[in-house]
């Protein structure tokens, strides 16, 4: 986080995207897509991983941390391999080191990243730079445009159309994530006023929200304002975490609106029964009446992200705990 | 867990794996294996999950959570899909249901289960009764059982050789684990005495011990102990979860033989200086140097997992809490 570039432009970006679209549509033979970063990048990779797993029919995807991608050196990363990078500063070691071993294996590599002139995007074959910060366009942030780059995929390789549907509802994102924030302003306050002692707050979700929920026990909670967390799918809640639900132990549990929607309902359902500590986020709330049917479930990830976000502002404000604080990172070799 | 049988006797399951092999190999194409069960035999999965990833070209294979894996409803799953389920009482509503889902999809269906006259066993084609309790073999428990099975998968599909190598290895057991056990019994009484009153214990691990990691997370501990805990990939530590390492933090690491022992050596080095409070279980000292060096890495978690369990019923007995309490489950309807 050395640097501090300005955002690309949106027109910018989108060369960039129709670059990368092009690039993997001109490729001979694709047979796989790795989704590969680390922390905050990762957590993105998994609704991708969820799009491609619900949709394609041909393409295999999987999401890997980066350290562990490389590591493994499978003989499937190939010329016949997509492989999708992110990294913010584009200077995550580990993930800088999976596109050049990605790329030495004659995968095509394309990589997100807010800095366009970093190490990943250096490695990387193509390279999306993505907006961030005050100025930045909500159509215009990683998940956003990930999502778009993997239905100009779908259509062009699954005969699916999800292109225009995609398209629309990141372009609505503008107007519709200020608003779901708005909405759960007071909620959010009140929350994190009666939770700022909790030393453990425990995340749960299924499906293509799992990444939101995970993102948010490991960056927001456990790094950033180091409260104790792990991010429990909600379909194995039943088969072993649900036994240290207790009426004092808090919970933040997402309802989404994909295929996985009842495995997360049961859950919740358990929750609230048995603790008045859970906090319920429903993406059937987020306005999404005017987003397409078919792509509602897998874009609802792209308003929980914020809307969580505002959660953890108001906990940092009332633990008086920056989000921005951290004892290692950055400040330390490891 | 209503019904008690005798486990299956070893040359019934040698009978039942020489079938399920049998069907697999003679299943004329066979694109991809979905590894799916819930809870602690989703753990058994992982390992599956990560010798597949690291070893077939090209069979894709994915493990999901039962109820994610029905709810999804890909069509992805058909008659060129190998689909893996495990539940211990063959009850489990949820890997029945996915039996049934894959098997009227045309994919070839193989359980594995201690109860062999169970639902589960029911509605799968092929069977693997596995041992359970004190009279079972270490090398008839389903992890061992699975392994064996994949060695013959990718042997016979994928041309390399595996069998020889895992079936020497899993026969070993008998006589390795219990000296593992053994050798790690003072070790454990001593760190369950030192942490009986810890309200939180994180487990970490990358690669094929992953499994183990999250096992001992979600079963030992929040299911079984009512110990929080959250299962810590080693590659995403350095990527959030390490800002709440702290001297008074707990936790359990391990260091495996595989590809991300690396991975795994970066997050303990870190451990070690920060904090005096965690146990670090290395599978160099599990006695594994007469298993063939190619798949020393994939059957240390078969050590790792009653190692463990020592060190699971030494925890118990510091805080005179039996493994087999339970507050919800089997307990009401959920």
């Amino acid at each position: 986080m050395s640097t501090t570039v300005i955002s690309t432009e949106s027109s910018v970006i989108e060369e960039q995207l129709a670059a990368a679209r092009d690039a993997v549509a001109s490729r001979p033979k694709l047979a796989r897509v790795a989704l590969t970063a680390c922390g905050g990048s990762y957590a993105v990779m998994l609704p991708a991983e969820y799009f491609f797993g619900t949709s394609a029919t041909g393409l295999e995807a999987a999401a890997f941390n980066a350290a562990e991608f490389t590591s493994r050196a499978s003989t499937r990363v190939d010329d016949e391999t997509l492989v999708i990078l992110c990294s913010h500063s584009g200077e995550t070691p580990e993930t800088v080191e999976a596109a050049r071993h990605a790329r030495a294996r004659g995968a095509l590599t394309i990589a997100f990243t807010h800095e366009t002139e970093s190490p990943l995007a250096q490695a990387a074959e193509y390279v999306i730079g993505y907006q961030h910060g005050p100025q930045k366009s909500e159509s215009y942030v990683a998940p956003a445009l990930l999502l778009r780059l993997i239905a100009r995929i779908l259509d062009d390789r699954e005969q699916t159309s999800y292109v225009a549907a995609i398209d629309s509802a990141v372009a609505s994102l503008p107007s519709l994530v200020p608003a779901a924030r708005a909405a759960h302003a007071e909620a959010a306050d009140a929350w994190a006023f009666a939770y700022r002692r909790e030393p453990l707050i425990y995340t749960m979700a299924a499906g293509s929200n799992y990444g939101t929920a995970y993102s948010f026990a490991i960056c927001l909670l456990q790094e950033m304002q180091w409260v104790h967390s792990a991010a429990i799918h909600a379909g194995e809640y039943f088969h072993g975490p649900f036994e240290i639900t207790d009426v004092d132990v808090p919970f933040i549990a997402l309802l989404g609106l994909d295929e996985t929607r009842p495995v997360e309902q049961r859950a919740v359902d358990f929750l609230t029964e048995h603790t008045d500590r859970s906090l319920i986020i429903d993406a059937a709330d987020f306005g999404l009446d005017g987003v397409d049917e078919t792509v509602r479930g897998i874009v609802a990830h792209l308003i929980f992200n914020p809307v969580l976000r505002t959660y953890a502002d108001a906990l940092a404000d009332h633990r008086g705990h920056p989000l921005s604080v951290r004892r290692y990172m950055w400040r330390m070799e490891y």
